[in-house]
């Protein structure tokens, strides 16, 4: 096991980053289907939640609410679906995604339901400046 | 809304009782196709998990961490999914999930896949003893 964290490749390859907070990097899934957050802890090897150290736990829940009210606050969403899944890439990561009534997956979980769709360039880089912005706020 | 809390019925309906702990009443779904526990704060009128109060924030984060290695030592899963999503079910619950790589749904989430596979007499009184018991473990 490697003892320095590095971001997952393909966590790196479909998303981008949003903010750095003390224990996760925030970043943004390229998919404009659905808005959707990805939280990294920052550590090497973890694959459960329970890996996490005991003190890394009130700030892995503490960042879990920042984005949730972030998400909440930016995009006003129906639901919000927060999961750590992991069973493709295992480096432990958690989503946060607004839902709506409205989206293409509705009320099933969003994963394989269709390819993403990537943001276009302008409205990625409106929306990155939007998300750091409800980081600062919460 | 309802001041006093009360499990919403269709959880009621899908599930059985493993444990009453300090916040969330911990429950087990019946279908015997994934090995897979609901947690439910005893707290009315929750949707989000930034709806939990600032001192059960801590609680929650420690009962999912029990659930988790509860389910990691009764059922030795390759990977355990955890989630929120409450698309359909409003009142917040959160999926604790033991999965297999032989499982009918892998790698993809379990939702939705087919229909749930009721448990028989015996092994679910089996099932809810160890359970139990796993929980007082950790």
């Amino acid at each position: 096991m490697n003892d320095r964290f590095e971001l997952h490749e393909r966590l790196a390859h479909d998303t981008y980053e949003v903010d750095d907070l003390d224990l996760c990097q925030v970043r943004l899934m390229n998919d404009s289907h659905y808005p959707w957050l990805i939280l990294v802890p920052k550590r090497p090897g973890l694959r459960e939640l329970h890996d996490l150290a005991e003190e890394d736990l009130p700030i892995m829940t503490r960042e879990l609410v920042k984005a949730s009210r972030a998400v909440e606050s930016v995009f006003k969403p129906d639901k919000i679906n927060i999961a750590a899944l992991g069973n493709e890439v295992q480096q432990l990561h958690v989503h946060v995604i607004a839902r709506f009534q409205t989206d293409a997956a509705w009320p099933g979980p969003v994963w394989g339901i269709q390819p993403a769709r990537p943001y276009q360039n302008q409205e990625l880089d409106d929306l990155l400046v939007e998300l750091a912005g409800a980081f600062v706020d919460y």
